[in-house]
């Protein structure tokens, strides 16, 4: 008799719940392309653009990938796109490292503006409904591409139904102010500080 | 001249931080199957376990996910694998929605114990290297499953190699401090306050 009139407790309190989250969810109508920041020093800034990339695969949206900064290196994340899935996903790839790796200013300028171009025609392209900017933040961190530029054209140039998806720690302000959706991912805890070092699957 | 200055500058720079940086990733040697938390308000923390299961087909490594409370939500990664790549990528679907989906308490509670079941096995099962238990931190918060049950097979059971995600808001504090790896996504800014409705390839 109480677990009859717990469980008639639960019910009527979880259909209050889902009557008030039915009205929220009855205002959220609307659809639009978004512009969406990953930051922050936590692990799955790009994990979580490619898990997108995953959706859109299932859902058939062409989408695209620029990658700025680990261009050189060997991701799982890359070859499982490019083997797989290159005719629904464009993967390009910009920069040849990190900063420290390249350590030639000019050539990693280089390298972010013309990643920066192809980006641009992969958003203008009307077929493609979701574009992946992977570690763009580095590159307007470092000012190797002009952030008023990369805001005018995400503001004025994208086409309103794609998503574009900006990652990399230390976001722009400007950019943050800009964006639909930002998630900052925190670090709470890390194994590199236990001397784990970076492994396939997790990482890379 | 002084462009040229500037680059070696740059380059000297650069070389110092390499330097440094190599000397620390040389301390990181181990490698070990990790407890990896995602957890906090913000998006990604579903998103980034599919990135990480992209690279675990990647590289050949045998992968598992178990769904706890997204049960009944048709959701792209769900199709994507099951379609793509079933025999690298056991999925799991436990749990029927949300809770106030359900309404009933005892069903939500068998659901989570018979999905957690099926946890313990993929994750003793010498042949998968990561398991992905999806949401799992719902139904540790809501009491479905024992949480010293939990933690105890994660610390005493789980092989040494196998990593396993856990993901969901309000993870437990305990696990958290089980717990390699633990990012909290932090909510900076949602598109549902501004009426945008969950969208393919973005949400699910």
């Amino acid at each position: 008799m109480t677990q009859n009139a717990d469980a008639t407790r639960h019910r009527d309190k979880m259909q209050k719940i889902k009557a008030a989250r039915d009205r929220m969810m009855a205002t959220k109508t609307d659809e639009k392309g978004l512009i969406i920041v990953n930051t922050g020093t936590g692990k799955g800034k790009s994990s979580s653009g490619f898990g997108m990339i995953m959706r859109c695969i299932a859902h058939d949206m062409p989408c695209a990938v620029v990658q700025f900064i680990k261009g050189n290196w060997s991701t799982g994340e890359r070859s499982f796109l490019q083997h797989h899935f290159s005719s629904q996903c464009r993967f390009v790839v910009s920069g040849e490292g990190f900063t420290w790796e390249t350590q030639d200013r000019d050539r990693d300028i280089a390298a972010a503006q013309a990643g920066w171009e192809q980006a641009k025609a992969l958003i203008r392209d009307p077929e493609i409904r979701f574009v992946l900017l992977d570690e763009i933040n580095i590159a307007l961190r470092n000012d190797y591409l002009a952030l008023d530029d990369v805001l005018a054209f995400l503001r004025d140039e994208k086409p309103p139904m794609t998503h574009v998806v900006l990652t990399g720690r230390n976001a722009r302000p400007e950019l943050i102010e800009l964006a639909d959706l930002v998630t900052e991912m925190t670090l709470v805890k890390h194994p590199f500080r236990q001397g784990i070092k970076a492994q396939k699957g997790i990482e890379f």
